[in-house]
């Protein structure tokens, strides 16, 4: 909100939640006061969605708060009613999302990209300020190719994981694809731009990427990579092209829209072996990421592994009041006891070796060797089999796809927010985080339901604060506590990688002056006009 | 040259190559024309300088033709002395960095950026395009940080892998470098902002960078990815931080002035099995690339694979004269004869596997099959113990530091220059390439000199034109022959991933306009005066 205040952004003297109650409540689309977008009052908005329908057809083009809702839909708290979009526009091509950025800038109309819109812990598909307009590329879902020999991809926005997973199996092609959480219905290309990271060896998606196709503001199409060769053959083969190395600019980020992206399928291996290691101590976390990062940085565990916390793997496949009743934060011995009786330990760290049978059997007791040492159980298969915990996590680590971690939204009546801090994979970092992030949820009621996930060198502390969506004080007490944290863990250098529509430019300001400076510097460069989703990371 | 012509950038009417020399014969300092920034006239250039002393101190400032000779040092052609700089500064703090970039600023003085400036292949310290002051980081040469738990680094530009090299020695920490040809003498920094690759399976050393420290034209500091936060433990740790991913921008491009770069070190193995496969006909090489693509893709073989041609082999060790003595390209048989003597194939690839014994116990049987089918020999410590290349390769493969392919240069006379295309690994990608650059290089006379290094999907075809620098004629002729190779394999779809000095304008015109005006509007918004090695590729 750099450039605007909040309350100029939401428009329309609309400030308080009650008026935008009252305001949706308008069932006629553009006849009466509604959320409009900042610089244009109601003529001018209508004359813009009628510009709009001239392009994409009328149906495609959502003005009024019936068709609107979908868009507005979402997890995330949102007390005072500032993440709410002012319609949405579904083009079906990349000429018609040339078009329609032409018309917003003439009509400073500000556009919100979303690709399915389903970034579930971080604010599906509502904007950073209300009053913007949802840019959905759903429509644009084809799979444009699928290199056989290579393993690469390149897809439209609006392909999800599950459509690619489709794809390779009609075509029984031997590639696993690395699917974020939910991955059924999330699209590759827009959790690859917000940087997501997924449970095998090819978790971390923007280092597997290859290459994009970006409409810029003024609608220049730009081919990133080997893209913008003729008769290149080699697109999606080779990551960095010729000169500045262009690609990370277009993600988490919002100068421009990106309507193809590359990138890499990790092949089938011939054999694959799941594990879980289980500790029951809220304190054994340090010692879990110590033995880990050697074998993580060594390659010997080469998925990317989730360490994930017993509150979070009940809150999947139970309700709270099956385990506790009060309202305030459910104990460890609690929680600890519940889960013993799942199978589960305080902490469960999924991991899994790939590779032939002899290569994994090299492998396994230089692993169990380090994690017995931890003291943790090593459990594979054999002793785990009918979990469905980890069940769970063998479809992750193989490439299947689930939506069973949807569950956890059940936990608490709807509301889920995620903050997601990173520190370096030592031991030492977590306990400090683990006890910070409980005392903070505690003082607002909030159960401990996190994950950590390991890279090569760094942990992503992954807390997802589940709270009742329903109740309009829990709501408010959700988006405090989630702000709090992002501020008490930014005062001792964890900053987030990535964060919801209501944080970003909290976030933005942990990263400082001099990076946000440079931001708005390219940003002014490639969108002078602001229509590409203003608030985006914090860049107005 | 988009901006200013040739003719124009050469300044000072000096734009022959015998007026150039005769303006370089003059020893004098300022005293007389000389090459001059394009900006400015003699009495200009003299303020600039006296400014520039008074910040570094007279001893740092390089500005008659004796101190500048050292800069002028390239092996590649420059017959029409188009990349002549007009001197040299050397700053030692990042605050020296910034008071020169003002100084540059308000004169509108060109710094052609170097770290230790030894750009082999590519032009060594020369800028561009003549009359550039070079900006030499040498003197910033402190080894910041060596993180012994995460294996990870932090150096300024005058580092040089053998100064790494030897810390990490000195501090018995087990750690294995990725050094590039001639690493001795190369900087770290300066070799991963040009996206250079090594050996081990660090071997894209962009791709291990890990956070930057940046002087933009302005003076404004920027640190990338974690560095910007506060009390942050995590810079080294985490490669993309938060909003738009800034890291690509600043490699193989001139938006700014790199003062620290982080990067991740491999973790040194318990054990290391190098390999070479032996082929013996020119043809083969396409059955080699189709063997390796899948043991690369499964990362069954980690490291970045090199595919010698026998004939770059050769010329490490040997001269010419030794084994053709026609000025004809040296025929394919004559090379294959001798390298047999040596006990080298036509083509010889380097791989190695890292691990355990029992792990390499595992994957070798599955590598053997598979080049024994491609018809290849393979080869280990065993049968090739003393052969001065595979202890060469095996040198590299570990991290190990050398110097012996300086010895190309020999071949013919001093002259070099690198030409890299990029295709897909496909076999069928390969034959094309060879015969095309064959017959380029035999019109002219020059040998097919050359390695395929092999990425996990791509190919980089190294192409090392080796001239007699001492001869202008044949100076003129490789200059001649860099270009057409240049535009023959563009025009199928092979662009480099990088090039020398004399040839940048040339590649970035195969990457297209919209590309180029991308890059043209990032370059002005962070330097609006151009003063930041304008040319670089091909960005004015």
């Amino acid at each position: 909100m750099s450039r605007l205040s909040r309350r100029e952004i939401i428009g329309s003297g609309a400030a308080s939640a009650a008026a935008l109650a009252a305001t949706q409540a308008v069932a006629s689309p553009l006849d009466r006061d509604r959320i409009l977008p900042v610089h244009l009052d109601k003529s001018r908005f209508a004359a813009a969605v009628a510009a709009l329908r001239s392009i994409v057809g009328a149906e495609w083009v959502f003005a009024d708060p019936d068709s609107t809702l979908p868009y507005r839909k979402c997890f995330t708290p949102d007390p005072r009613g500032e993440h709410i979009p002012s319609g949405a526009v579904a083009p079906a091509s990349v000429e018609e999302v040339q078009a329609i950025l032409k018309l917003a800038n003439e009509y400073k109309l500000p556009l919100w990209t979303v690709s399915t819109g389903k970034n579930m812990g971080y604010g599906c598909a509502t904007p950073a300020s209300t009053g913007q307009m949802i840019l959905d590329l759903k429509r644009m879902n084809n799979i444009i190719e699928v290199d056989p020999i290579l393993g690469t991809a390149l897809v439209e926005p609006g392909v999800t994981y599950q459509d690619l997973h489709d794809y390779l199996e009609a075509n029984n092609l031997p590639f696993w694809l690395d699917v974020p959480t939910v991955g059924p219905i999330v699209s590759p290309l827009g959790n690859t731009l917000d940087r997501g990271v997924g449970y095998t060896a090819y978790g971390d998606h923007f280092f597997v990427q290859c290459g994009m196709e970006v409409v810029l503001a003024d609608g220049t199409l730009v081919r990133t990579g080997m893209g913008s060769v003729p008769k290149s053959t080699t697109w999606q083969a080779f990551k960095w092209g010729y000169g500045p190395y262009l690609d990370g600019i277009f993600t988490q980020s919002n100068f421009g829209v990106v309507t193809k992206l590359g990138f890499w399928l990790m092949p089938k291996p011939p054999a694959f072996k799941p594990f879980m290691v289980r500790h029951n101590q809220m304190e054994d976390v340090g010692k879990i990421v110590d033995a880990m990062r050697p074998l993580r940085m060594s390659n010997l565990i080469p998925n990317c592994v989730l360490m994930m916390g017993a509150a979070y793997q009940l809150a999947m496949f139970h309700r709270r009041e099956e385990i506790w009743t009060e309202p305030t934060q459910a104990p460890d011995d609690v929680i600890r006891a519940f889960a013993n009786k799942q199978g589960l330990g305080m902490w469960n760290t999924y991991f899994a070796l790939y590779g032939t049978e002899d290569i994994i059997a090299a492998i396994e007791p230089i692993v169990r060797q380090a994690f017995v040492a931890s003291g943790g159980e090593v459990l594979t298969e054999r002793e785990m089999g009918d979990n469905k915990w980890f069940h769970h996590h063998k479809n992750l680590m193989s490439g299947q796809l689930t939506l069973e971690e949807k569950g956890i939204m059940r936990w608490r009546g709807g509301g889920m927010i995620a903050f997601a801090p990173v520190a370096p994979a030592k031991g030492s970092e977590t306990h400090g985080q683990t006890a910070l992030a409980k005392q903070m949820l505690a003082k607002y009621n909030f159960d401990y339901s996190v994950a950590y996930a390991i890279g090569g060198r760094e942990l992503h502390h992954i807390i997802f604060l589940l709270y009742d969506k329903g109740n309009p004080e829990e709501e408010k007490k959700a988006d405090t506590c989630i702000c709090e944290l992002i501020r008490s863990f930014g005062e001792r250098g964890w900053a987030s990688y990535r964060t919801g529509v209501s944080t970003m430019d909290l976030v933005a300001q942990q990263y400082g002056e001099s990076n946000r400076q440079l931001n708005a510097r390219l940003k002014h460069a490639l969108d002078p006009n602001h229509i590409l989703s203003p608030g985006k990371s914090g860049i107005a």
